[in-house]
């Protein structure tokens, strides 16, 4: 069937309360890559610049990412620095520099475009809309932020249009819809497009709407928290690399791909980078996937 | 068995996006007593002025509810004014009048002191001290505030450290332990004694630790809200009240009377004051619990 997944690749900088991390892996596509390879078959397709270490790419390689679609140019790979504040649920960006990021045009390789599944990282409306003129997926999923739904909202609006899941931070469906209430905020979104939408609460879990239906998923309770910094990404890779391994979007293959993105998400925040979510094994994901029954059955 | 409330029982003038409602019943024991009587015989030990509606009198009575501990002295009753914001979730304090609830000493008439289980709602400390001197119960739960934490430490510690059960606003933990991570506070409240600790958490639900086991419920997700005032009462009534209402206190009860309390709380939201959690009938219940299955079930 086979996933693939459009964003962002980054070193990012990062200081938490445990400590500073300098020049990690980041960006929501490598966030999303790793998380889905555990699932299914991943074409990473994105930008990185010259100085991007060779060592990223082997490990993106040995977890069997297509990355034929990486494209390697002259100049610098997009950087992003941040520190969290002592409530780890909040945090202040410190520089973005875009570097090669700015002028990143996708073009999807042969087998990028016949994957089934589809996803549009948080990029510029117009370039999802740019992928989804390539691509001939049977379903699509798409992250956007604040930042397109003030400054590009015509294109972001055209392109949910034309895609079926909208994976979104909580915070941001006001912005959106100018609903404040959770519930008839995302009816106005289904109302704009998608059917199925998930809102992310970080600390609080994960809802998940699905036409007149709703799941609500909690997030793992962690005792230490290093780095949260790209757990979005790893939930939407979770979920979607478990939509496609399965090759459903029934509703309980939905709410099960909520629980396995939970799953990932909460390996990401337990080392700085992809450090932990690199070294994740099967026995891992089914362990904590356990954990998550036991924390929500009754 | 029984259940013993103590707590405050006010005249609430309540603002919100919905409107405005002046004098409404209201106090945490009020929306604790309504909720418990679904599910078992519920003492109310508290105190009003002789302003108090004879109406609010009758309605707890015809719930079943014993008041034979409900003092009506000279003076007004509790008032309590907020407005709440644009955000539902956030609200602020306009006015409050504690006047008879001042000077509130609790004795318990004989069958509250021999009820089984008892809820020290949230007031001072020492009153919560004197409560448990008392009473006889075998199973105590208490709720606290901000207030009592930054002013009464001592007594609040002493009260911990003879109570089973602490129901508690998650952004206070941090207060009382000084640990920004939800986990390792509760940790620490349970060495100040209660092995069971619900850190309640709004419209992201609640969460429960029975010594090393952790459960993750959900809020009822609602399109329209229109008075939350109340609901953590409503909540600590339905979960106390279904434990006493079952008489056990195994894992499996505590986490379904997590859910109940929540299927109350959220029926609390509907309206203002107490107007529909005191229609609320088993039907209601029952449904609203079923509801809670779907959301959470994977």
């Amino acid at each position: 069937m086979g996933l693939t997944v459009v964003g962002s690749i980054a070193l990012d900088t990062v200081e938490t309360s445990a400590g500073k991390n300098a020049d990690g892996l980041g960006g929501a596509a490598t966030y999303f890559a790793l998380a889905a390879s555990h699932y299914t078959q991943v074409h990473l397709v994105g930008v990185v610049g010259d100085d991007f270490p060779q060592e990223h790419i082997d490990l993106l390689g040995a977890k069997g990412i297509d990355i034929e679609g990486l494209e390697r140019v002259e100049g610098k790979t997009f950087r992003w620095s941040g520190r969290y504040h002592d409530n780890i649920n909040a945090r202040d960006t410190l520089d973005t520099q875009l570097n090669v990021f700015e002028h990143f045009k996708p073009e999807l390789p042969e087998a990028a475009k016949n994957a089934k599944y589809l996803f549009l990282g948080n990029i510029h409306p117009s370039l999802q809309l740019e992928v989804l003129r390539q691509a001939r997926p049977e379903f699509v999923a798409l992250d956007t932020m604040n930042l397109w739904i003030d400054t590009t909202r015509k294109e972001l609006e055209e392109a949910l249009a034309k895609i079926d899941c909208l994976i979104i931070n909580d915070e941001e469906i006001f912005e959106l819809t100018g609903e404040r209430n959770l519930v008839r905020g995302v009816h106005k979104i289904q109302d704009m497009g998608p059917s199925i939408v998930a809102p992310k609460k970080g600390q609080h879990g994960c809802l998940l709407f699905v036409k007149n239906k709703i799941f609500s998923a909690p997030a793992f309770p962690m005792a230490e928290v290093i780095d949260p910094t790209g757990a979005g990404d790893t939930f939407a890779g979770g979920f979607m690399g478990y939509i496609a391994q399965q090759d459903s979007v029934d509703y309980d293959t939905l709410k099960r791909a909520v629980i396995h993105g939970s799953v990932v998400a909460s390996y990401t925040c337990e080392e700085f980078s992809v450090d932990r979510i690199a070294l994740v094994t099967q026995e891992d994901i089914d362990r904590r996937f356990d954990a998550f029954v036991d924390l929500s059955r009754f």
